[in-house]
């Protein structure tokens, strides 16, 4: 199934889902990423710290015309910083265990984002490392996991593989009714970066009282409240509100 | 999106369609090919012609793991071989032209082919080569045609994505309601191997006449009648009719 007229007006699009892919390792599989980002209608790549460096030859090669796509690309040392303009991230996770969120099939994925991207917010998906996939941390930075209904017996998906099912929901999307608004017109969804503020605001007081002096178990405790805040779908009112009460309570410790 | 388990059970399926590739040129495609399809629950393979011969070790190397799937795939020298024993093939293509079919998106093609295979029916899918795709032959023995929902900006879609595109639709249409029964218990679709014998008898009897002498114009002429007959559904109670009458008319002839 081939063409030869791809290219062109590939960047000329509105407000579609960024794809973040979380520490890839072969830039053949990121340029097979771009090419079936294109296939579905998806063209906002972002990498993590990928494996060999950026650019790789290799990728467009390997992108059959979808240059524009990695020639936009844009290369981020953490996923924070990746999702920091983003109020809506989801995390693919073939299998996801002791994670208290939302789980997505890859269709109710698609109707999600065309109802964020619909309301004029940013959205996101992250697609882990191709060995072994978004590991905790990663997924503390979404607010629901996406698991794809595939054959239980056989769940070595490859990366390429894993987004064009991705992008292709999300076509197949287009003329779908949004099937959940959570928010009103009044206040919007905090961008993960003001969410990140929060937490840095909040883990620096924790820090302070001695609440995560336990340094074994801190990256843990951590992640368990970048989680909570993740799936609270925190509004920017309310966030201001946060913040108004972590400074408070610190002051009353005797500040 | 990776696990470690895949493998062990891959065969042990009940009546699955037949993923048909026709004239694949990469043997790395069809290794992916092979993984794809364990990922939507797709078993069964055959290998129209493949362009450097088979088997190909590289194949196994990128179908982490679907070995078994490969093991089991059979090569045929033409689609009419492929084809014989199934009663129901589609036949993927991006831009069907000049070809009077039904024209199915994936989601669609799952859902018949759910139907058909649960008539215990057997049903097939052709894709076609990486470069060019499916030519006018390969297509007139397809009943249906498969397009995606897709980017039409960019429609270069690599093989192993088609191919996952479609297994996925299938494993996720598991649970659907089966959309068209076009059949009664009294009877049922002929095979293409059954149907190809009445165009063979067909042909046969227009040769003799003289009706296919334009030796320019008669490929196009027998690619015709096959579309006409694969689009029609026949029976195996028509197939029996459709006999006699091409030899009662050739006896008219004054044979």
């Amino acid at each position: 199934m081939t063409g030869r007229d791809g290219g062109a007006d590939l960047i000329a699009v509105g407000n579609t889902p960024v794809v973040v892919l979380v520490r890839p390792q072969l830039a053949d599989n990121i340029g097979a990423v771009a090419r079936a980002m294109a296939n579905g209608g998806l063209f906002h790549l972002r990498l993590v710290a990928p494996r060999d460096g950026w650019p790789q030859e290799k990728a467009w090669r390997n992108a059959s015309g979808a240059d524009r796509l990695l020639d936009a690309a844009t290369v981020h040392e953490t996923v924070a910083d990746a999702v920091a303009d983003l109020h809506f991230v989801l995390a693919t996770c073939p299998r996801p265990r002791h994670i208290i969120k939302p789980v997505l099939t890859a269709r109710g994925a698609a109707a999600e984002l065309r109802s964020v991207c619909g309301r004029d917010l940013r959205a996101g998906i992250l697609f882990g490392p191709e060995r072994a996939g978004l590991d905790n941390d990663d997924m503390a930075h979404a607010s629901s996991l996406v698991r794809y209904p595939l054959n239980p017996a056989f769940m070595s998906l490859n990366l390429a593989q894993a987004v064009m099912i991705m992008a292709y929901e999300w076509w197949t999307a287009e003329e779908a009714t949004p099937p959940r608004y959570f928010m009103t017109n009044e206040t919007k969804p905090a961008t993960k970066g003001q969410l990140e503020g929060l937490l840095t605001h909040l883990v620096a007081e924790l820090d302070e009282s001695g609440f995560l002096r336990n340094q074994a178990k801190r990256p843990g405790m951590v992640r368990n409240i970048r989680h909570l805040f993740q799936r609270s779908d925190v509004t920017e009112q309310e966030l201001r509100t946060l913040h108004g009460i972590v400074t408070e309570l610190s002051h009353g410790r005797g500040k």
